[in-house]
């Protein structure tokens, strides 16, 4: 672990056990399977089998008389929405399109897309009910490739859509291209005539899903007077509230979610499937519903990220980076709204590069609607970046490591939109990366070969409320409603702890429902740690202060002549005077009653988050096999609250980057059926298939937060594609382009070759 | 409705429909019965047949064999508890005593005593395994009534057990006396030598229950972590969680209590009699564990009120009330801790009297441990006062409520333990009755007659804790922790709705688990709409400050040139600004987060409510059976937030008032066993027994609070007692001083006089 100018911190930087731990492994978390409600009974969902067509009409009578069969819902039975644009858990949502994802309105445009959802007394009553649902379809041709759908000639999924750029201007013509934009500085024509070598490349990669153990659920109880409860598994209990608000036109205050516990989201449940169909088929029947997806649902029915389609030119002079021109095509599945503005936004931020011109598109498909994937957009655009930036060191003969840091970005390079870093840990990363064990010690052997790659991700602030109630015994509540996907209870209580100095074990952390807690925006962006620890160190700065008032009252003195330090309430003026916290917790109810912190607020500051990747494999020239023989992950944390939470963020993010970068793609048909859409056939990786990945945890403070926290979780799976490609070119002398890498393509690659 | 200096409201004062209506009346509210937990198992406790007896042995061995049990637990699964006295709830409680109530310890000291428990697959073989349990009793002379109890040479429950008196001495031999205080103003035999009249007389009341619809219930679930988290019925989670952990000596932090809705309470829900058992079989066993008590248990096992024994001689002179002397003795119990001091402290109240001398014994008994019930003391302390009081103005031929106003309590009174009356409506309740319809009504006819009566209540303060949490739609979610009984969410809501001058509608308030929020002392002693109020209305007063500066920030003003009015924001400098509420709302997270407003306080300013009762009865000479023909309850309620629930709180008093007088009583054989442990034996009134009970509200806001809330639910039930019995004397000229005055005994009377 390599450390810059670190304080002495008592709790911060420890490992201790995780509050849910215990109940995790031993099964008795309570996840939103586990819910049970009196009269509940069972929704299934009818998806499209089509990945396009026209819904001429739905007979639904059969059905609804199904023994057993106690409702059936369609679109027509959500309200009526409208086309505004609602910021509705990490990204602006449409409503319209939210809702008509929901349940199908007048067409279907992928295949799993939820038409018609049947209530019953047993989820297989319900499933046979769907049988009987009569569908009549015009089946309409089928787009399923961004650059397909980015032709004149393709088939259209919205006549009405136009392309949107970033002025304002609309196109004439429909397009399948929601949406054109463009970042630009310098002049990139005139430094490729200036470089001393130029690369050009395209890539592609695939759809991939974020492959989350728990499917999705939903149980919601409409009350007969307008009261809605959802208990969900979810990223964001506040998010799938707004989203239920908007979609049901039904007032936030009188919605409550309830967030179950969370079997993984990495993006993925930050948007709502199965709530809204829960409410209305509750709402119609009087009872309580439980709707839970199957694999295949989740793969076709939820949101992956997207495939993209990536054109780069780069230039290299003097040993640095000068120029890149790059176009970067998104597929934003069903709807608008791909990631490919953070992809643009991050490809170029490790360097300090004057001249780029990057285009991006944001095109529509018939796939379903893309959803976020740790550090959405990101890791596609660094895998052509990055690839790029390789194949001109290999053309330099310069090692690719001191290339990047010959080209890096550092406080006041300017990041594409024009805004400038603050302190950042880019440099310190890649010298940690260069002085590692790992890049000192040689790759020998045939077929093996060494990749690096270098990523980037801003980390998000948004809104964060908590609340920390002072125990009589001196113990202490902590009411956060920030989904603990990570360890974000521990590393919540540990700032209150580091704050209040006391020990970890007497904060009890509690994600609350909707209704007993201030908002929070969704877990997503790695802000959880930095936004919500940085409530939590506020209420914990209320709670001294009150403490500091409590003590100054029994003590007759002025507040200002009490001091809180090291757990203990002191008086300044008389040295006789102490009380620990224990002991002034157990006197608040008579000086005045609860002590009770409290923050909300909107977190600023967030520090961006560097990695530096260093991968050797072996290529098997008989199966195409790419073995990943060591990995090592560099990455600047800020602080790691948790070093070891911190450590298994990173140690996952690889893993997934290493699924996606070799075996991992949605499989589809040419109408539109996605062919493996279940674990067994689409391949991601096991235990068994990676090495103990190491890390090397750099910490450079984030200014912008009191322990200096930047957010750990998402930049860990940027750089992996490219490395692993990286260093599979330098195992082969084949650079792959196209993702993923598995042993067919690699194998006929290499056949190619020979 | 009678006002004196209301301020114009526009939310207080009216009658919305209470938050958790529907849910209740359409049977979806979820009350501990309602709990189901994943792998739950089912407790049963063994009960004594003895009222008091030594346990010699207890042999679980059979019983822990028996198929299908999990676990049997006695009192030596309990952690050892030491002689602390701990304020957990309303009352001071003795950690050990609480604890051998939970279990019996060495000896048992009533019939219905929990001696052990057991955990099995279902309640039925719990139930069968509970006769294999062994106990050993060696059993003791028992003792029921108080008088018994007092003698020097009565059965001792307690040998080490010796009499406090106030001023800390402690009597040399062992007593079932627990406690003797006293309190004294002027000459009170000066004061009778110069009287003109002087009544003197004994009157005893039996022993009652709260008669709550919902028994006891608890489900715990103790994870191998040693988290515990307790699903029950209360008044207070946040007192079970204090008793849970002095009882398992376990730091509250780890301890969460979920209130579930409350089947009624009355002061008996805020000890907890289930839940340590619970939780000592859930540890025990690994799985959540569910227990709840039949009506049997709940008569013989949990707290009803004292039977008690008063001794009052009472004068007066010209027309006033002048001195009082009076000897208390209230059984507690198997445990010390009646509600006798709370008796001598309110039982003189509604005069202003200066000389006086009451004695006030708390004595043990071999019958339950006490709780509190409404007014916890009062009424039979009132009932002694008030027919003494009537008697002296038959005696005078004064009218009785003429009597009362002349010698009426006012600001300034002192109170007997000498702290002087703020302002209080005593005058105007009496005025309000004297002129009433039904006062100036006459009341005609054989066998009929009309009694008053008037009482009073401390109301109480303690602490609270509320959050309110603003959504961006407008709407706002108020979370708070006290129980919800008499329709607290609505007065609780409506306080914040008049803070913030938005519609009540849009307030959707929760009753958070110990977990969400922070501390609240239970619901009882009135508290609830006056302190929990009290917090709303500072939690709103942060709003407003944070939406003012808000607004400044918007309109880059000063904060202090924004003002908060009629649920908007103004600028003072330029009148072309103004924002509405859900206006600012909806930028709240564009303007630095979530606004959410918060209060934690200890209630100061509680404000004491007197009520005077005018009741009509019939007496059928033939069955002794006392019809009530028309009843009019006047009561100082500071403020009505809610005139509806204020009502129901007043008419609900009235009618438990009603069966204490006519009807209940626990009935012993000299066993010490109960013999009317059902509802079809233990007689409460129905609504076939009562007329409509009028109301009249009078409005003497409580300076203590900024709406002039004083606390409604308790006082009602203090005149009834003495009121109907005043009644029954007039209509049969016979004075009835042993409650219950049921048909048997008032026929005996009636034959007697014959």
């Amino acid at each position: 672990m390599t450390t810059v100018e670190k304080p002495v911190y008592s709790v911060i930087g420890t490992r201790p056990i995780r509050p849910d731990g215990v109940e995790k492994v031993t099964g008795k978390a309570q996840y939103g399977a586990d819910v049970h409600l009196p009269g509940m009974i069972y929704g299934r969902i009818l998806r499209s089998p089509h990945a396009h067509a026209r819904i001429r009409s739905i007979d639904t009578s059969a059905a609804a008389k199904h023994p057993g069969v106690l409702a059936v819902v369609t679109h027509g039975d959500l309200p009526a929405a409208d086309d505004r644009v609602e910021e509705l858990g990490e990204t602006a949502v449409n409503v319209r399109e939210l809702s008509s994802n929901i349940l199908a309105s007048d067409k279907v445009l992928y295949r799993g897309h939820a038409v018609a959802a049947v209530a019953a007394a047993s989820p297989h009553v319900a499933e046979e009910a769907l049988a009987k649902i009569k569908v009549d379809y015009e089946v309409l041709p089928a787009v399923v490739d961004v650059r397909d759908a980015m032709r004149e000639d393709a088939p259209l999924l919205n006549e009405a859509r136009r392309t949107k750029s970033m002025g304002g201007q609309v196109s004439d013509r429909p397009s399948n291209i929601a949406s054109h934009n463009q970042f630009k500085a310098g002049d990139v024509e005139a430094a490729f005539a200036e470089a001393d070598v130029v690369v050009e490349r395209e890539f592609t990669t695939k759809m991939v899903h974020q492959g989350y153990v728990e499917p999705q659920n939903a149980t919601a109880a409409w009350n007969s007077d307008g009261t809605l409860t959802v208990y969900t598994s979810t990223q964001g209990a506040f998010a799938v509230r707004a989203q239920l608000s908007e979609i049901l036109r039904h007032p936030l205050a009188r919605i409550k979610v309830v967030p179950m516990e969370i079997g993984g989201g990495f993006g993925g449940k930050t948007v709502v499937y199965l709530d809204p169909v829960a409410a209305v088929l509750s709402k119609k029947t009087g009872r309580p519903v439980k709707l839970t997806m199957n694999r295949a649902e989740v793969f076709e029915g939820t949101g992956p990220t997207s495939g993209t389609y990536i054109k780069i030119k780069a230039a290299a002079k003097d040993g640095r980076l000068t120029a890149v021109k790059a176009t970067l095509a998104y597929e934003a599945g069903a709807y608008p709204g791909s990631s490919v503005g953070a992809g643009a936004m991050t490809m170029l931020s490790p360097y300090d590069v004057e001249n780029f011109e990057i285009d991006a598109y944001d095109v529509v498909v018939n796939k379903p609607k893309t959803a976020a994937y740790r550090a959405p957009g990101a890791p596609a655009a660094a895998f052509a970046t990055e690839s790029a930036v390789d194949e001109l060191t290999k053309k330099l003969g310069i090692d690719p490591l001191d290339f990047r840091r010959n080209s890096a970005s550092r406080m006041g390079t300017r990041m594409v939109n024009g805004i400038a870093f603050p302190r950042i840990g880019n440099e310190e990363t890649l010298d940690a990366a260069i002085n590692s064990p790992h890049y000192r010690s040689p790759i020998e052997g045939p077929n093996r070969g060494r990749g690096v790659a270098s990523g980037y991700w801003f980390n998000a602030g948004m809104q964060s409320s908590v609340t920390a109630a002072v125990n009589s015994d001196g113990t202490i509540n902590l009411i956060e409603g920030s989904t603990d996907i990570g360890g974000t209870r521990a590393s919540l209580a540990m700032q209150l702890a580091e704050t209040l100095s006391v020990p970890y074990e007497t904060i009890r952390p509690t994600v609350a429902d909707t209704d007993s807690v201030g908002h929070n925006d969704v877990t997503g962006g790695s802000r959880t740690t930095f936004a919500s620890g940085l409530a939590v160190y506020e209420a914990g700065m209320d709670v001294r202060r009150q403490m500091c008032a409590r003590a100054a009252k029994l003590w007759s003195v002025d507040p200002d002549d009490v001091v809180y330090e090291g757990g203990k309430l002191r008086c300044t003026k008389d040295s006789t005077r102490e009380l620990t916290f224990s002991e002034l917790a157990k006197q608040s109810a008579r000086t005045g009653g609860p002590i009770v912190g409290k923050a909300s607020l909107l977190a600023r500051g967030a520090g961006g988050a560097f990695a530096t990747h260093i991968v050797d494999v072996e290529v098997d020239p008989e199966t195409g096999k790419t073995t990943i023989l060591r990995y090592t992950a560099v990455q600047d944390v800020g602080t790691a609250i948790h070093p070891a939470y911190v450590e298994g963020q990173i140690q996952g993010g690889v893993v997934q980057g290493i699924g996606w970068a070799l075996n991992e793609e949605y499989a589809y048909d040419e109408s539109g059926r996605m062919l493996n859409s279940s674990f067994l056939d689409y391949r991601m990786p096991t235990t068994l298939d990676v090495p103990m990945i190491d890390t090397i945890v750099v910490e450079v403070p984030n200014p912008g937060h009191p322990y200096g926290v930047r957010g750990v979780g998402e930049v860990p799976i940027v750089p992996p594609l490219a490395a692993i490609a990286n260093a599979i070119a330098d195992a082969t002398g084949h650079r792959f382009t196209d993702l993923p890498m598995s042993p067919r393509r690699v194998l006929e690659a290499l056949e190619g070759l020979e």
